[in-house]
């Protein structure tokens, strides 16, 4: 006859027990084009001021702010035009009283200036600029180190790389960034279980925890290895989760852990592993199991 | 001199036409464990009962409810064990009055038979069962269909594939799963530019948008294509322009879009395909530009 559960322990006894098992994720280099989704491995230290550089914020013209506080809409003041900034480039050019140098959003500010009239706000012709309103200094200039200073802790080991994560990353130049490679194998035991795909024999479901648990692991960050329906039978149970144990992190498996005839995966973990928990404090949950395949920690759910 | 934006269009006159060009989806059928993370194609309506059968929720004895009324702790009633229903098979066997056959959670509920005892209010001795507590019709039993429901539409066209919504599919036997297929193509533009890994020279930035962008597109279910940085030169970037119309259902330019003189991303659209608005009354936001290349629609960021 089936046993009886092994005493039950309360969820943060179980929790506990879990975490202190949980492998230490590999640490692997992928492409700043692959990362979102992973985990990050390391702490991201900016070894750069983002912008690098001051920069104009808007398309104008970079001037002395003390030149423009005159500057009226019906009374433009007027400064000589001594070059323009082009994008990505030195700015090639130094701005005296009296002068204005075009840039874009984006453009490096040239020294001597400290502010930038917009480009609706001013009118260009020939060498000449007509300033229609005055601007305060650093007026649509961003600072260098504004966006990111050098030494800024910006990302923490264990962060979920999203979007945001991931401009913070390519703002830095990163190429490769260090994440967590944990390897999960997922698994459903059950006789009453049919894979997608195959017709249903009476008495039978389709098999649902793989595939859900796989999507909510590599939601988590880490890599599903499914390996789909386990029978039940001992033997063949058996050297399914030493395969299982050999190439993956952690192992999760899903149904099997009751105490009914059909169950044995506490058997197998009994036999060929070691037993840490059966049975825990939680109502749906309570025939939880967990213990080690082969050294590698394993859940049954 | 650069020119000013062409008229301003409110944001919902620009999200409208947005809207309006936007392409077709194809469709295409991923395998199951690739969904997750898609957009669903189709409207997915049940066709078979979840479970299929009436089940066992609990390990335990399926019995007649009725009698069990008297079965208490220090006086048990006797059942007959007559068989026990192996999991994912036929029942084999019928439950009349005073009989009992043992079930495992999910294992089919045999014929005759309308409630279970769990294994924890019960015990069996050879041929006989005792049963210490009453169940009442239909005690852990899941009934036929109680999940999910034969015709029942459970997701709409449109819906992010997600843990749950993947539980679904797997629930139905779904092997292949319909999806859209939206490619996207990617890019930033500005000779300010520099890509991930390359050493940044005066005035330039690292490539953020890119990255950042591409990861948003994964992240709504479409598939994103990266592009790098394109020339601010006119015949390069309309070349490049025209690759991704060409490879791509919707492409996505940030940069590259302001009034500055550097900018030309409206002119390469105005000739050599359709510029449909040029400047959204938004901020920040406001050079934002929409058009169409190859036909394909482009909207510059």
């Amino acid at each position: 006859m089936p046993k009886e559960f092994h005493s039950l322990i309360p969820l943060d006894a179980a929790k506990s027990i879990v975490l202190q098992h949980l492998p230490a994720a590999r640490i692997a280099s992928v492409p700043l084009s692959q990362a979102a989704g992973s985990i990050l491995a390391e702490k991201i230290v900016s070894t750069i001021d983002v912008p690098g550089f001051s920069r104009a914020s808007m398309d104008g013209f970079a001037v002395q702010a003390e030149d423009t506080i005159e500057a009226r809409e019906d009374r433009p003041i007027s400064l000589r035009l001594v070059g323009r900034v082009a994008m990505g480039r030195l700015p090639g050019v130094e701005i005296s009283s009296g002068e204005a140098a075009e840039v874009s959003t984006g453009s490096m500010i040239p020294p001597g200036s400290d502010a930038v009239v917009m480009i609706e706000h001013s009118q260009a012709h020939g060498d000449e600029v007509q300033v229609r309103r005055p601007v305060y200094a650093s007026e649509n200039i961003q600072a260098a180190g504004s966006d990111i200073s050098f030494g800024e802790t910006l990302l923490y080991p264990g962060t979920l790389l999203q979007p945001r994560e991931i401009g913070v990353l390519a703002a830095l130049g990163c190429q490769e960034v260090p994440v967590r490679m944990l390897k999960v194998g997922v698994a459903s035991t059950g006789d009453e279980l049919a894979p997608p795909g195959q017709a249903l024999a009476a008495g039978q479901i389709y098999d649902i925890n793989t595939y859900t648990i796989a999507s909510a692991v590599a939601d988590c960050g880490a890599r599903p290895q499914r390996y789909g329906i386990l029978p039940d039978e001992k033997q063949a149970m058996a050297g399914a989760l030493q395969k299982m144990a050999g190439d993956c992190d952690l192992i999760l498996v899903s149904g099997s852990t009751s105490a009914g005839a059909g169950d044995m995966i506490y058997r197998v973990m009994e036999e060929m592993g070691e037993l840490i928990f059966h049975g825990v404090n939680l109502k749906p949950g309570k025939p939880t199991i967990f213990g080690l395949i082969e050294g590698k920690p394993c859940l049954g759910l």
